[in-house]
């Protein structure tokens, strides 16, 4: 990070006053969106203010009332050129909303839509830190830090300086069996996803981006609860899943939708953070920070499928060809 | 409704008081918790307080920091059974909650656990302004009577009355497109459903308990404005979809990946409240009210598939048959 986009950081950050926040919104499209879950499961843990999590084009045609002066508006579009997110910039900053939005493009659309533009890095020689997952980290615990006195949030932003050293060990922890997910699997015409709490928004974007629309594999991210209520009628011997357990007080609900795919799949894959190496995350912290390091694991996941099915992740038939 | 009934509705809505409710949470899983979707809409349009929704396992493990006094919970449960949603309803009124819960059974776990229990009718007999979608209907616009002064909620109150006519009419106006559709689809494997706004949840709920919990047919609910952020890219000519269509300010979401689906695939079924009869529902409200008949009508069109495929919705493999 240079001066420029630290100062940035702290100008959204210190705009965020207490006592004059009445809600938070997370909003964005997509892997954006998903990129966006775990915030909103950490603000409803960690703050007596409520937040909500919504599609871009949903929050502007559905227009919250609750939405105006004392909200807080969280984006996220990775080009800052996704339409609907920079309309949503300009509707809440228009209802008098604060903007904060994260993009990698400084002075894209959303860009110069959002009251607070935050720059995060990308690209092979990007840390962990400084990618998009790191400065929204920074700037979520940055603000409880500011709003809320305790101590955790201040180790929670340390913890995020060791999110390389992290997804470096964990990917080449879990390169072998990427591997065998991807031959055994390159197959399915269908995989689903489980996974609950801060889990969720992984289990999201690995079905909408990475399954469906890089891999042309069917799916659905079933919430780890819900599947119990209807789903799970659809478990066969060869109906493939792939479960994300997270760490702590929502991984009861993970464990009960695993045993249950255990028992009646033969096809079922584990992502555990019980098993991921944390060291440099503070043990109260882990739970938080799992869906981070799932997120580089089932990366490496779809990259091998895209391997033994010689269906790059780069290919389109829709997006980015035509308009729609 | 006997006086009883009437009661209870009415205290109900007394007990949330204009000036001392925080935000609103509505708790339940599967298809009670997709119930619930429209009257979480119609609260983020109509009230300046925030609301949000989450399967009942979630809800009590997530632990939202902004749940305690001044919250509002609004719970369902057909049988009053269902053991996360009794806890929940615990763990909200142990917080300080105002707990509502519908339940079909009297005197049910649920209707114990909360501190406003209301009944709602159910069976060939019933009246559909007191089923389950009528009552529901009926607390929320008679809570925003109470808290806000508009004679629309007045209106909606004596909609809800039409609903039995229109559901009526409804249904048979789509008796023949609900056969002819479960003679086409069959042999489908996989049938995705589109909506956004008021309708996601009925999406949520043909996708969760129709196709994927009573005909064993793979799905995914995808958000119509979501569509284009990743899923969209499955599309092919064979691939199936259900696109529910409202009324209203979300119907240009709808109408997009309707028109996408449309374009590249031979397989789209369109349920649009732009064609339903809704004489009875006052023009300013019948996007509230749509998704109640595009359930009946897509119930409709789940009985055509149990019909032509000889799997009757009622066969389960697991459901009430073991533990899990």
């Amino acid at each position: 990070m240079n001066n420029e986009h630290i100062k940035q950081l702290g100008d959204a950050i210190k705009s965020v006053k207490s006592g004059e926040v009445k809600n938070f919104y997370f909003v964005a499209c997509g892997g954006s969106m998903a990129l966006l879950y775990p915030a909103h499961y950490i603000y409803d843990r960690e703050i007596d203010i409520p937040a909500a999590i919504y599609s871009s084009n949903e929050f502007i045609h559905r227009a919250p009332k609750a939405l105006g002066k004392g909200s807080v508006v969280i984006l996220c579009s990775h080009s800052g050129n996704t339409p609907e997110t920079v309309k949503a910039a300009e509707f809440a900053r228009g209802k008098g909303a604060i903007t904060i939005a994260f993009s990698n493009l400084v002075d894209s659309p959303l860009w110069k839509a959002a009251e607070y533009p935050i720059h995060y890095d990308w690209g092979q020689d990007a840390d962990a830190a400084e990618e998009n997952n790191g400065m929204l980290y920074r700037l979520i615990f940055g603000i409880l830090e500011e709003v809320i006195s305790n101590e955790k949030y201040g180790r929670a932003l340390k913890n995020v300086d060791n999110l390389q050293k992290i997804y470096k060990y964990n990917k080449e922890a879990t390169a072998e069996a990427a591997d065998e997910f991807g031959k055994k699997y390159k197959r399915e015409k269908l995989i689903y996803t489980l996974a609950s709490g801060p889990n969720y928004g992984v289990a999201y974007s690995f079905t909408s981006c990475l399954l469906m629309e890089m891999l042309w594999i069917n799916s659905n991210a079933i919430h780890a609860g819900e599947f119990f209520h209807g789903p799970f009628e659809i478990t066969d011997y060869d109906v493939p899943f792939i479960v994300i357990k997270g760490l702590g007080e929502t991984r009861p609900i993970d464990d009960r939708a695993h045993v249950f795919a255990e028992k009646f799949s033969e096809k079922v894959e584990v992502i555990d953070a019980a098993t991921f190496n944390m060291e440099g995350i503070d043990e109260d912290l882990r739970g938080y920070f799992a869906p981070l390091v799932a997120g580089v694991i089932l990366r490496q996941y779809a990259d091998r499928i895209a391997e033994h099915t010689g269906h790059p992740l780069s290919v389109r038939r829709y997006m980015w060809k035509m308009e729609y």
